[in-house]
């Protein structure tokens, strides 16, 4: 392994577990060559006719994929802290005896510190996907085998398209299903509203197997997961836990410093005249985000304006815009609330899309780079508006990339962020990790003021005149070192414990290990 | 080119415009090996950020495509006799001096004699498709320069997946798109209903250009042709003539044979335990099949059953069972008449499916071998129950496969055909040009009688007892031969003119040339 300095300066490997790897070239600089994955023709004459793909047990499903050493396997988030299927799963592995395992999880969560214990007994080699919390914890302390990697919802699939990554077995937790393997998120006592972070893995795995509770005989009407994909369907007594599926920041805030965020951040669009008729934007969950979307219905009401369109991770705020009419169509990834999940279930203009549609950077367009405001969180950003939303300032792997990296491609990407957390300042003279190049980054607001990237002149043009607290990045970053103190460097071991991926597959930076 | 007889006693060719090809081997025998066609990856990078793909013209999106001699074009038959994309696309193929192209549409139709001067002037080197009517007429005539194939729906599906065919540019002519090439057929003044062919050329063709008459800002919802697959957009006048869209025979039969045919069959569907609660099935369009549809209505209203689905071709019968709660679901493939793109656009339990879902031999399974009875036609049937569908008695190719072969594969396959048409007897000791093998006929119903195939002990066993007249299909043939006389047997030229596929892609039969 050869460490080289990328497009942004970072020193990022050529090699992770064993694999080649490209550093990250700049936006839009990597062109990929070749093909995407092939994957291998099948026959109907092999599969049941009578579209009964059921067998008793997950144990027995797995085992008749074929499931043995270092095989990748992958599971799913829809489920939330509420997913209980990928930690049985593992049992099931570990019970079997499996080495060196690769689980790719589209994003992981307290719930799966139970796998910590197949990390340390070498069942899971190493996790590709999100480390969030304690998983995130025990990668930073070094503990894990193999080299972590982070993607985006959109690098997840463009990865397992581009066969970057090869899923072997992919275990599809679904609330309603049919023994053909079509499934849905939308009905069902676990119902999560939609199965879209699975789409690249029924597509391109080479087993498949959908886990329901709520066996429906043929058809499961819609069909989100295709049983034409799937190999085997398994009935489980519960595949999640309801009440902790949708769970997230599902109220506005009330604190009063997020909630001048969130209004200053609205104010800032309104200004700027990015709040207009047709337009759309993405707001996310998380208290100062539903506060955001909040405050643009105020405006939009005010104005008589109307969206085109909101990206989801849709909830009742923004159901209750649609419904009002304040939105034409939400087009939702994610539903983070029951209203969500109820109006994505009912609403043929609350439509649910996939990381295929609005995310993935190797198809020919993608839905994200078409909308017009997306408002993101970060945990740091530097004076060049790069931005880091995996590590702490402690230098921690924290938390997952999610949708992050896709949406900095939206033509205006607003970061409403305390200026400092704990009493230290977010706004340094370098992040901790990049994660997305700061030309994409382009207003930082923050309780103290607000800053423009000044590559965004149309911006600076617009809101010159405005009464908004308009302030350098160089300013914001004096006052919040004028009352904490500038913060002091972390101190790393130069061991790589894990990678960032950028959203076209190359590496933009890496989390090393910290010092004991 | 060698011929080789296949598993069902015809000589078929090892080799087709070059290209090597695969003898029938039975049914369910020839397994696949190797992979699903790769495509390119592609990077967003390279198409508009904000989504818009739109190009001036059909023309200019051709030329962009990179058009030459040689290429595979597809086509669609979504507006049926009412398209005027394809005609267009070969005009400008011509006007630009194209020479051998290939076409491959998901259908042809009368409107599209318009394309024989292109055979002729050698724009076009052959057809993989249908090839009905006067083009039927024209290759039966030896006229085509390269050798037409004939695929089913699924079989279409399949050579596309496999990489059998490679298109090159698809043009998918849609009745509602965005600029970013989201579009569907439920809506706009040429609505089909849906563009289900359309989709494994949205997935594999190099070039993807959607034409439409009603384009609307993004999104367009539904999407059934995903815009991340589409290269460009173009806005034309109009992509159908709507009256014609509609066509083939969308009122219940009023003959009194057919109308005999009709209840005889539904009659042995009673009689046998096929209509029973929780079935499906599908019966197709055309007089006779509509009639069908009907009779099962009655007798499920009759013994308070209800079917789980039916598969369309829909149309206003099955929409009104439906609405009865006669059928839980339409898992619909094509509609049929104005009613069928009515229920499909208002009523999610009225689904769209494709030749992906519903027919592919080469999936993870397929939702016709689901279906418990299916009513199909056919030109001729020979004593060991094999039939034909693509040429006529007098051995002209006139009619495409459509999902007739694929329908085959369900669990009860009933052929209602009259005993003669035009004094020429249907069942023959050997018919014109094998579409099925035998062993997936199950009944053929006549108005002199019902044969049942000796295989279905389980259908002679469940009417043994009943009124209804069951005959062997000896008996049939004789009694057709007593009234019309023995059919001359037809003289054909050695030269083979087309071929026809079977599901998984190999040489079932061929069509010879006719004689002056």
């Amino acid at each position: 392994m050869k460490l080289i300095k990328n497009a942004i300066g970072r020193m990022v490997p050529d090699e992770l577990n064993g694999k080649k790897q490209v550093p990250f070239q700049g936006v839009g600089k990597y062109k990929p060559k070749g093909v995407k994955a092939a994957i291998p023709i099948r026959s109907v004459a092999d599969y049941p006719a009578d579209g009964d793909k059921r067998l008793p047990s997950i144990k027995e499903a797995l085992i008749k994929s074929g499931l043995k050493d270092g095989m990748t396997i992958s599971t799913h988030h829809h489920f939330r802290n509420g997913d209980i299927i990928a930690n049985q799963v593992f049992d099931i592995a570990a019970e079997l005896g499996m080495k060196d395992l690769v689980w790719v999880p589209s994003a992981s969560f307290p719930c799966h510190a139970h796998l910590i214990q197949y990390l340390e007994s070498g069942v899971i080699h190493h996790i590709e996907g999100s480390m969030n919390g304690p998983l995130g914890q025990f990668t930073s302390e070094g503990k894990m085998t193999g080299t972590g990697i982070l993607r985006s919802h959109g690098g997840r699939y463009q990865a397992i398209q581009d066969g970057d990554v090869h899923i072997d077995i992919a275990i599809i937790a679904a609330p309603t299903a049919d023994p053909f393997g079509n499934a849905n998120g939308v009905t069902g006592s676990s119902a999560c509203g939609l199965l879209g972070f699975a789409l690249a893995d029924s597509q391109y795995a080479d087993k498949v197997i959908v886990v329901t509770d709520n066996m429906v005989p043929f058809p499961c009407v819609p069909w989100q997961i295709q049983g034409n994909n799937v190999d085997y369907t398994v009935e489980v007594e519960q595949v999640g836990i309801p009440e902790k599926i949708v769970s997230g920041t599902t109220q506005i805030t009330r604190s009063p410093d997020r909630l001048l965020l969130a209004e200053l951040s609205a104010s800032f669009c309104d200004q700027a005249g990015l709040i207009k008729d047709g337009f759309s934007f993405q707001a996310g969950a998380g208290g100062t985000a539903l506060s955001i979307g909040n405050f643009f219905g105020d405006i939009m009401r005010e104005r008589g304006i109307k969206a085109r369109f909101a990206r989801g991770g849709s909830n009742k705020y923004l159901v209750q815009m649609l419904e009002e009419g304040l939105i034409e169509y939400i087009l939702d990834g994610q539903t983070f609330d029951l209203e969500g999940v109820r109006s994505m279930r009912e609403n043929p203009n609350h439509t649910d899309t996939s990381p295929f549609t609005s995310y993935n950077y190797h198809g020919k367009g993608n839905f994200n780079t078409m909308v017009d405001v997306v408002i993101l969180g970060a945990t740091e950003v530097d004076l060049d508006f790069n931005a880091n939303v995996v590590t702490h300032s402690d230098g921690i792997l924290l938390h997952g990339i999610g949708g992050w990296q896709n949406c900095l491609l939206s033509k205006t990407v607003i970061l409403p962020i305390p200026l400092f957390r704990d009493r230290i300042p977010v706004i340094r003279d370098e992040v901790t990790t990049i994660c997305g190049p700061g030309e994409l980054i382009d207003v930082i607001v923050t309780e103290r003021g607000i800053a423009i990237n000044p590559l965004r002149k149309d911006l600076i043009d617009a809101t010159k005149n405005s009464d908004l607290p308009i302030k350098s990045i160089q300013e914001l970053k004096l006052e919040a070192e004028r009352i904490c103190g500038a913060p002091a460097k972390i101190e790393f071991d130069d061991e790589i414990v894990a990678a960032i991926k950028w959203v076209d597959g190359t590496i933009i930076d890496v989390v090393r290990k910290i010092k004991e």
